[in-house]
């Protein structure tokens, strides 16, 4: 083939990619506010999260967020947002094997549900994200009915964000968009310490 | 059981549960500059790039980014990004059905990975973001040994993420860690339409 009969081929595989993409766009016509679960075991889940609600605020979204795991310590990508506007609650008591005490645990779980709960009324959010709620669904520290039933009833704008590994079936069959992170490797199995910016 | 002998139960699973951890945090002592991979076909992984973008300068590290696909319409996290002091190239084209043009495609891409070399040979700059530059590999619009020779250059401290779908073999084998993102299920799917501050 000459050079123009590639670019000739070329050309029309795209055509034809670009009248099926289209015709995709022209289908999906519904706005909604969207549930999006990120949850598996590979690294990346989090800052996913985090992700969206920079984007979101980039669009002049509001955005809250509620750290049911992580953010007792320092923690780069709350201070960005919180000086950005992003409002943040941070359940404090750290991973589960730092505390070793359920009974403070539940307690901590619920304020933080109970805060979330709030959000998930409250149509002037237009982004909530609960970072790593699957936990406290899967220790039974919060309860799946009420999750479900405040997802369910939150306003019809307003887009969720749930990350954590090993997320309830319930709650994938309800979401809109769901990703599986799967790890391939991770530095850390290396001897690799977390690295500032980067694991925290 | 009792509700103490429960108790007593959960504290001593934790404190197990944490000496393996603290073990493993002991292990990993080496302090080096990532290289991230986020690959796989669900939705997730520029918003983890992005995420990451901001956990590093919320840090107070240095960024930049070169979109090697998206970027060319409106994009809430260049936005606030670039507010934060965080440089971006944009390949601008746009994704390669829209511009049905191959050469023009290549050439686009050979641009932004000039601009890509350059970022990796400065240690000025701590993170660097190449997202979804896969592709790029992909279609041979760029040189794979290329990639990886200056991937392997680079100043030893600087982190790298890469983002997009089908990342080659030969990167995923010099990266530290590797996520693969599965898709579960997508909105888009059932009609609805990409979401303001979620999809874009």
């Amino acid at each position: 083939m000459t050079d123009k009969d590639i670019n000739a081929k070329h050309k029309a595989r795209m055509q034809e990619q670009k009248a099926n993409v289209d015709k995709r766009i022209a289908a999906a016509q519904e706005d909604k506010g969207l549930l999006l679960v990120i949850t598996g075991n590979g690294k990346g889940k989090s800052t996913s999260g985090f992700g969206t609600v920079a984007r979101a605020i980039g669009h002049g979204l509001t955005a809250a967020v509620v750290q049911y795991v992580k953010g007792t310590w320092d923690c780069g990508e709350r201070d960005l947002l919180e000086k950005n506007g992003v409002t943040f609650h941070v359940m404090g008591t750290g991973f589960t094997w730092e505390t070793q005490n359920k009974e403070t645990d539940i307690q901590a779980a619920q304020a933080a549900w109970k805060h979330s709960k709030t959000l998930l009324q409250d149509p002037s959010i237009n982004l909530v994200l609960l970072d790593e709620i699957t936990y406290m669904v899967s220790y039974k520290y919060i309860d799946l009915d009420e999750v479900l039933e405040a997802l369910s009833n939150r306003p019809k704008d307003q887009h969720v964000v749930i990350t954590g590994r090993a997320c309830h079936r319930a709650i994938i069959d309800i979401a809109d968009t769901v990703s599986e992170v799967r790890p391939i490797k991770h530095a850390f199995d290396n001897g690799i310490k977390a690295q500032k910016g980067i694991d925290w």
